[in-house]
């Protein structure tokens, strides 16, 4: 956008521009939009926005996002607090959470370990996790990515836990669901055969 | 996003998704990197927009956006204010300054008529377009897209616009430059042909 348009147009756009997978194109066309709302419709947006950055931070014992000091998982009094489910971010939490079938509480690293981006074990939230364990825990779930980042992490944060007699486990390696063995990649074919199950 | 995710958090996403192109998943997406974001990152993101939405206002000439009483082209001595070239939105203004080599100034119709959407001539601004008219106007061109609404909205303002001896205009059609006569469709072919020139 340039001269000939009108500036705030212009800063919105920057601005739209600035979110992920968000180019200028895509902007603009926010901007505009913006332009023909009702005000107050934009005035929710804009403070409903700011609001979530406000008044969202980390859970003191989990690290998943939440508005009050305890996140409403490690709060509720059903969920067994012996098994913690370790995910790299919130949105993993999410994922597990709709599919449903885990009682157990979570843990978010807010990242995975990666020496290509300089990421070390200090930046993630592993000696949080650690301190959990002094408690009463029975088994901790790598629900990492299975990746290479993913991986690397999940081997590494069991080596540190091992020792402290917790058992650690890691997510299956398998075919997903409603897939074909004929488009399988070669690793995961690999691994649905090593860990069939009887049946 | 459900119940255990905190509520800002999910009232931010419900907020990006009412964005035109974008879905829930993109919304949350666009939600969690929000919160990892400088606060004033997302002050700055917040009231620029808002701020874009209550300062901009239509040109009073032009129907163009502009956050001043006339906009930068209609403010600008230099533009031909006898050629008035009218399109059905801002961000044709945007596209046709872009492309360059137009020196008159615009009216932005802000819609298109179309019967099936119930949008007749009162819907658009086709009223301040005729009382530019009564000015010292040479010629209008019809820049709405080739599309049927386009055409209809052209041909309804040039018979609007032809008893008043105003010369009406309309883009060429023909072949986009760069593009193959092989995968031309059947339309833009004829019309190539109808309106060739001379070499």
């Amino acid at each position: 956008m340039a001269e000939y348009n009108s500036l705030p147009l212009v800063s919105a756009a920057e601005q739209f521009a600035k979110l992920p997978g968000i180019g200028m194109k895509t902007a603009q066309r926010l901007a505009y939009f913006i332009l023909n709302q009702p005000v107050e419709e934009v005035e929710l947006f804009s403070t409903q926005i700011l609001n979530a950055r406000k008044s969202v931070h980390c859970c003191k014992i989990c690290q998943n996002f939440t508005d009050t000091e305890q996140c409403s998982i490690c709060g509720d009094e059903k969920r067994d607090k012996r098994v913690i489910c370790v995910v790299e971010a919130p949105k993993d939490v999410s994922a597990l959470e709709r599919a449903g079938g885990f009682s157990g509480v979570y843990h978010v690293l807010h990242g995975l370990l990666s020496p290509m981006e300089n990421i070390g074990p200090n930046d993630i939230r592993i000696a949080e996790l650690m301190k959990r364990l002094s408690g009463d825990v029975d088994e901790v779930i790598m629900a990492t990515n299975p990746t290479v980042e993913g991986e690397t992490t999940a081997s590494y944060i069991s080596r540190m836990i091992k020792p402290l007699g917790v058992k650690v486990t890691r997510l299956a390696y398998g075919l997903p669901a409603g897939s074909s063995l004929e488009y399988a990649d070669d690793i995961t074919l690999q691994r649905a055969l090593e860990n069939r199950n009887e049946l």
